[in-house]
């Protein structure tokens, strides 16, 4: 099978195909964690709690306005975000409401394949209001960020990242969805690889939705160095590795 | 590499990798059609204008709420949807607004990788007044519907195509997406496959909300018989093939 029909195939439900192959959840082996540790080294890092979310910050209320005033937006003003609206986009995207079910299962404010919500987010932060520049991860659970690094030209390695595209340097922060894929093969095994882009796509169609409510533009990033951008984080790649940006910035109206 | 290695590769970024592989579009090939031809026998079938969009069918205006409330519904009750929530619902997920750019590029209420919109959306509608039962396609360059066949068990065939989960044939109406691959392999060659689950995901994530807007629930499927439901539309499973599904029902508050 050629290359351009085998990734075809993989865009199908094999749901059937592969349902003699058992998953690790059929085997009775515990789930993976619900969020990713934190390497050893980060645990000396800043923690910042995010402040609670708030419906004062939304300038643009009515569904239907944010429905169709929607766009990729790809000019940002030089303007910092509030850790406010930053709370706000992340409990849009990620954040964790509640854990229910006879295995944990995370609600959020997207929905994923069995409710296994397989990603972690990182933030390259330019202009957010009380942060010092540079790379966080945010913990869902507790609705926190941990300061990772900084960089001395942060801007430039992100643009960079992004194979040229100016814009996500220009952008205020920029959010880093990594995948840790076992999360959603432990229970759909060789059929978990579909539902896992589907659901970075429920995601990032929050975010979308979530910065034209408070005045600002994103715009997906699907072309980036993948190599680069790993190692930026230090992820290894095969268990974690970055499968989608998304830069945010505000605009001018 | 064994499968799962290689689904895990197909999630990553490889733009690079595949850069020296010459796209159609590289090849300065025409683009194919932005929206799919009906075969022969369906043109003489009926066309129906879709009602334009209107602010006042949405009961619950507020984004933060919307966003907020939205989860997954499988429990609907008997009423039937309007044609003007129908409308409503299409127009959210996949209506083309307008289109621009040096080749034909479409705009709509969600984004898609290089704007290429792979997709087509198929109706099983079982209580939306005004239509009478069956399948319809939905031409989103018109807003219009055409009705394609009716089935004497629709209900109940929608239910085995999802594999058994009885609240898709007890909903109002399933969505059901098919992918046109080429349309994103045209401009992205064998690194578009990726970007094209990414955007269904973007699209089923705008049906939730505009969903959750007018007092009604989803529930996204991605547990179904391939075959079986590309059959079943006269779909030829490689050009055109269902990709994903979303059950809609109008729920009791």
């Amino acid at each position: 099978m050629d290359k351009l029909q085998l990734f075809r195939e993989l865009m199908k439900a094999n749901f059937l195909k592969w349902d003699h192959l058992a998953s690790d959840q059929d085997r009775k082996i515990p789930q993976p964690p619900i969020e990713s540790d934190l390497p050893k080294y980060y645990q000396e890092g800043e923690i910042i709690e995010l402040p609670g979310i708030t419906n004062e910050i939304i300038v643009k209320k009515n569904i239907f306005l944010v429905l169709n005033d929607r766009m990729s937006r790809r000019k940002y003003n030089k303007q910092a975000l509030t850790l406010e609206e930053l709370s706000f986009l992340l409990w849009a995207t990620q954040a964790v409401k509640r854990i229910r079910g006879k295995y944990a299962s995370t609600v959020r404010n997207v929905p994923s394949a069995g409710a296994r919500h397989p990603f972690e987010t990182y933030l390259a932060i330019h202009r957010v209001h009380g942060l010092k520049r540079g790379v966080y991860r945010y913990l869902a659970l507790s609705h926190q960020l941990i300061f990772l690094f900084d960089h001395e030209n942060l801007e430039l390695e992100m643009t960079k990242i992004a194979l040229d595209q100016e814009f996500v340097g220009d952008s205020a922060v920029t959010f880093i969805w990594s995948c840790v894929p076992y999360r959603g093969e432990w229970k759909y095994y060789i059929s978990a690889h579909k539902s896992m882009l589907i659901d970075v796509g429920h995601l990032c169609q929050n975010l979308y939705l979530a910065c034209e409510a408070i005045g600002c533009g994103t715009c997906a990033v699907a072309a980036y160095d993948q190599y680069m951008v790993d190692e930026f984080l230090n992820l290894d790649g095969d268990e974690n590795f970055v499968i989608y940006l998304a830069s945010v910035g505000r605009i001018d109206e």
